[in-house]
């Protein structure tokens, strides 16, 4: 298993909600990805931690880059169209060798959500500045490790279920809202030799990911990520076979 | 499958309740195993639905009534612990046969729900009268069906997460708590040929089992729990091989 | 759930082989679709059974006939790349509503097959006309009913582990090989509101679909795979909450 | 996570057949649960790994070893009915606060196995001394790092399909057959905090704890199965919400 002090970890970032709403930029004046990566700075700090965005060549994810990633956290929200298809089946062949793979919020709706996952990804929503409480479900789960019973976030967005997504194998968190709805907050899936963990909070608009629970929860994850082993996919034609074969007529 | 119009449902009740507190006798006169069935009865009227109790010989589970029942309720609380090591085994072959089994509220610590799961099964709760609103999460399931996006219960326990349980193989609903909590309070599971389903409401001292909705809820997850077919254990040995063994020195 | 009277079944087939190897065209003199097709309509009398091929405008799958469609068949091999991207993504969007989908063979490497389950499905393979015997995993599984604890083929296609798919929610049948490999040969899952069956038998040049157990599992896991439910994709604003929303500073 | 170089382990054995079967006392002269001890010391030196037997007092395993234990390996066959009830229920409750359990070849009939699955755990057998291959399905995953595509054991008993298992959640080994059967040989699965790992290979007539693929297997499943955090059973009274709960009339 890949160590911690050898981890490379890599935070893409839309990086557009940014530079068009001022709230967001004086939240985020580096970026919301400068300050997801450096939530796992302090709480990683054996990791090499780098980010990457939209608008870099290839969204800064070329062959080589993500061929030395372990980890790789996403942000998008209004430009999922725009990620080119050919870095999305790039992200997926790696996370399928097993590169790690977290997705932030609005990434529900992103084409390597959906891609790995295989459904809709849909859900409900509404922008009301309400009170979100995450529960853990799974205390001893490594993604929870640091965190109380439930911890709250003072204003957030609001996603509700159905979240049309497949069944969780791990229930890390559930949200409850303010306005009354519930959501799976916290889920882990495994697809070929990648993990993968979806963490809803995050809306621009809100101090979301200076908050240090949410900070201590994404850099677990990223820990509880790391590669166990590499797959390499092929599909060979084995002519021998280890067994004789009788001649049929 | 099991059609509809041959299914032989039992409806089991622990019935300690209903008469040691007022409460519970007003609201369940001939106790809440006659309300639940009545339910069932009411929405699937071509099924055959009879009840039993603790405190009949065997439970009124024996070996015989079991082998021709298609889909099992349980409920139970106070006495758990006097359900017979016997009847618990029995009726968990009968499950792992094919026998469908709906689990409600407080039977989340019987033995029978934690001997088929493996799990703790323990939760958080409280008494306080709150308000219940259970959220569909998987629209189209057939135990969802005819349920609209959510639906509220005035007045229940709390139960709240962790839910000590496998991860459910389906989420059908998740419960939002007035107080604060949220819970996981429909889950599906297949142990050998049968299937699982978990109903979180139910507390004796509400009228719960006289919500339209429990009983619809109810009333379709017998119908979904229903046999696929019939497994029957076995573990024999097979001496002759079906391919030729050859001598080894 | 839909009846059986009511059910319609698309068979799908690629329909190159047929018309580019005489030993395939004299095997399947209609195309393996009408092979397959036959079989259906034989066990499943009361279904309504038609093909549709690659050939065909829209590849035989426009929306309307998709919309009344409750379980597709899919055999490609030579020209997945062929297959449209908006026909595929068409199909998806109709399985995660509940329609059934039951992979057939090489169709392990169809774009349809990969993009719901988000793995490569890669695998091992021989074609040395070796015998397959498909053991029963899940003997009280409807889409083994009529099936002994196993049955043979004496000449197919070898298709070996590692089977690069996310695991089987329940493994049905697992294949020896004469040459010595074994293979996840029956295989289940669910996207969205739909069920998928992968079955591996089905090499072009053999008589796979003419063979009574083949056209068994095939029947059963179109009657397994028939929708339980509608479930329609959206992902709403819920401007109104169902309790207040105290202001925030 | 535990690390290595702390990892506790205990490899309980049953210690009856090295007793009684002059063969099985010549290939295990210390007992099978020496030589499967001496495989974990060899591969994980930095592990302290001791044995404990059916024979001792509470078997070996007393609340305040298992309270220190990380990893258990569980062998055994003819005397799985003289495990006491009391220390069965002590280990699973260990396994849900996250200890790892290996179960090895006949120990599919152990109480411990059967509780924590919640299924019969039968299969089919025979005792022929037939070749073994057991191919990796997994590539990627810790408990296959080291072992090639497949490797073969040259006398074993045969265990075939259907295996009354809930469906693995990883499927890292199937077994080949000389004799024509398959057999699930390496599943996981998850209970509470804990994970269980199942290996097939270990008939006690053969030296198969003696090679070295079967004794990297153990040891990578050891090392796998360690905690990665703690969760402590509970089931608490909430009396102080969270938020107010609005009185009812």
């Amino acid at each position: 298993m890949t160590t911690l002090s050898s981890l490379r970890v890599v935070v893409w970032g839309e990086n557009v909600h940014e530079h068009r709403n001022a709230k967001v930029g004086a939240l985020y004046p580096e970026g919301m990805h400068a300050t997801i990566a450096a939530g796992i700075r302090e709480l990683l700090p054996q990791a090499e931690v780098s980010v990457a965005t939209l608008q870099e060549p290839e969204h800064g994810l070329t062959e080589e880059r993500l061929a030395r990633t372990d980890v790789l956290t996403w942000w998008g929200h209004l430009a999922h169209g725009e990620v080119a298809d050919v870095v999305v089946e790039r992200v997926r062949r790696r996370v399928l060798e097993g590169m790690g793979l977290i997705v932030l919020h609005s990434g529900h709706y992103s084409k390597i959500f959906q891609r790995l996952l295989g459904t809709a990804c849909s859900l409900t929503w509404r922008e009301a500045g309400e009170k979100e409480r995450l529960w853990v479900c799974h205390p001893g789960h490594p993604i929870a490790a640091g965190i109380d019973r439930c911890f709250e976030l003072p204003q957030e967005e609001m996603y509700g279920e159905p979240f049309a997504i497949p069944a969780p194998e791990e229930q890390v968190f559930i949200s409850w809202f303010e306005g009354g709805e519930v959501f799976r907050s916290g889920c882990t899936w495994r697809r070929g030799n990648g993990k993968i963990f979806y963490f809803r909070p995050g809306h621009e608009t809100y101090p979301t990911y200076h908050d240090k629970n949410v900070r201590r929860v994404i850099a677990n994850a990223v820990a509880w990520a790391r590669p166990q082993g590499v797959w390499r996919d092929s599909c060979p034609n084995i002519t021998t076979p280890l067994e004789p074969i009788r001649p049929k007529v």
